[in-house]
């Protein structure tokens, strides 16, 4: 099993892996994306994974068979150990705990080169729906804080398959910048008495210098201190502090602005890889006044320069409003025709 | 001149370039490392950078000529601006500054080939009194705050020239993870009325399972949380908070041990680019009992999984027990035979 262990200064937890729970790729090369010579997240290789977790398939299809269109299993090589209870010890000075967790991921389609951005919208719903489901279905387990949910896409992005998926993570802890976003947003708000986020929706509603997509119930903007080239965020436009509290309507409404993104961002960026990450408040805080769940996107333009890590400072070459126009700017390339998950029933309301 | 501008959530300052101070490499594809025609690090070709700010070069020669064996010169594309006060000013909610600050390149050797690996202790310790000069000259601009001095070798680690340099930038902040270590260790003094990186350094010599290189007055060991595979730190064994007020065996000792360990990643990880960052404190609190300035070492062997940035988070998939092993047992490469810089008198005594 893998230790979570803090460091001693900044109290940062940090998994530390277990050597049987390495990756096949290696660590001391470039990861390399090739196919597998069979890909494991295939409809028909079902029995290349662990059995499935959760999936949404044909009523007369069995489980771990084909008949999907959206299926999450156990990570096969996961960074935590869903066994065991969540044990904290010091060793000398050093504080750790082992690595309980669950690690899975959601495989987003049956078919190996569906990507986002061709996906029909209504496939991309499945996908949010499966995320809350887990995350739903996670938060009853008593030993984890937190549940992260992140997509990597393409081997710039740190992804190792190129079949698309996403991973979520349970945690005993709140990751760090989860927690930070936490503490400035309440700190805010003590002394506004307004959601930080809800402000800055508002003044980019005003300013319109860096808003990249909109519709009735979602706004997209670069953040006006961007820490990437067209580091995008996407926020509710309503108050909603849990993804898990999420809609019929505003599923549709987010993954209509999602893949019109994707789109845009193939146009203007010529197919970048990226990673997003949903930020949402932590189980024991589940509803609250001043946070406000957020998806954060990030192209893979650029090498990061290497200090960052070093030192959180980050230096942006591309002016937010300035990346603004040039998406858009983009038009958007036609949607592939890619087959339409059955209709679900929760969906039509 | 770029925008300083301040993340209203979590406080985080950002440099956004503005269009003129962009490189030549760019944004939207990979960055190659390729040799310029020319490069203007080389003896010989002093015309091709800004004026020197700084060398250590023999008597007779003339400034801007060969003769020099460390010198130091502005930045061409600076990310920041050196002329001009410091101005704050908000933007509706938002808060910026305008991005003043210096930008310096330390150029290593005069030879195009030199690595650090290769170079003589002698003039790894030249680049470390270089580094220790511009610090003090631009703590006395008392509109910065912070001088940042790090070093990127190869493309992965974000280096576009290959000449062997590394950078300084000062700053009217101070970074935000320098600040949270700066807190943390406040923190713990509070607590213990200790210096925690001392007590790290203690357990790190009773535990003797992640220390890599040792000398009279320095340490060096891959941290019980490391973020990365082979992450290592560097620190004085006794008690210093400034990096400036080192001391000449110190230099000499400090110079020593990060060679040993450049030679040991080359044998035990292929000779991997690396980025290193010092850790010192800001000017307002150069001596403190409770900060231990340190260098960050960090081989890059992997694409980060993505997610890091989005999450404050990382996975590590090396132990740094298991990483240490293999830097051990790694045998030190023959050192090659470079011209070694004049005896500097000071570094006599």
């Amino acid at each position: 099993m893998s230790d979570l262990r803090r460091d001693p200064v900044i109290g940062r937890w940090v998994i530390v892996a277990a050597e049987r729970s390495r990756r096949p790729s290696t660590i001391f090369t470039e990861i390399v994306l090739k196919e597998p010579d069979v890909c494991p997240f295939c409809d028909g290789n079902e029995h290349l994974t662990p059995p499935e977790i959760l999936a949404f398939r044909k009523r007369d299809s069995q489980p771990d068979r084909a008949g999907w269109w959206v299926r999450v299993v156990p990570n096969k090589f996961p960074a935590v150990d869903v066994l065991g209870n969540v044990r904290r010890a010091g060793e000398g000075m050093f504080d750790m705990m082992n690595g309980v967790g669950a690690h899975e991921v959601v495989i987003e389609a049956p078919s190996h080169d569906a990507s986002m951005a061709d996906m029909p919208s209504r496939q991309i719903e499945e996908v949010f729906w499966a995320y809350r489901e887990r995350m739903i279905d996670l938060q009853r387990d008593l030993r984890f804080r937190y549940v992260l949910v992140f997509k990597n896409q393409g081997p710039q992005a740190g992804a190792t398959l190129a079949h698309a998926h996403s991973q979520i993570i349970a945690l005993p802890i709140v990751p760090k910048r989860v927690q930070e976003e936490l503490n400035g947003a309440e700190e805010y708000f003590r002394y506004k008495e307004r959601c930080v986020f809800c402000d800055v929706i508002h003044q980019e509603q005003r300013d319109r210098l860096r808003v990249v997509g909109e519709n009735d119930l979602f706004i997209a903007f670069h953040p006006f201190a961007s820490r990437f080239p067209f580091e995008t965020w996407i926020l509710p436009r309503n108050h909603e502090s849990s993804f898990t509290d999420i809609q019929i309507g505003e599923v549709r409404s987010l993954a209509a602005i999602l893949k019109d993104l994707l789109m845009r961002f193939r146009t203007a960026l010529s197919d970048p890889d990226f990673n997003y990450v949903i930020h949402t408040t932590p189980f024991s805080d589940r509803t609250s006044p001043h946070f406000h769940w957020h998806i954060e996107l990030i192209p893979r333009l650029t090498h990061s320069a290497g200090f960052e890590w070093g030192t959180g400072f980050y230096i942006n070459p591309v002016a937010p409003e300035e990346a603004a126009q040039r998406i858009l700017n983009a038009r958007e390339a036609p949607a592939d025709n890619v087959e339409e998950p059955p209709q679900r029933e929760s969906s039509v309301g």
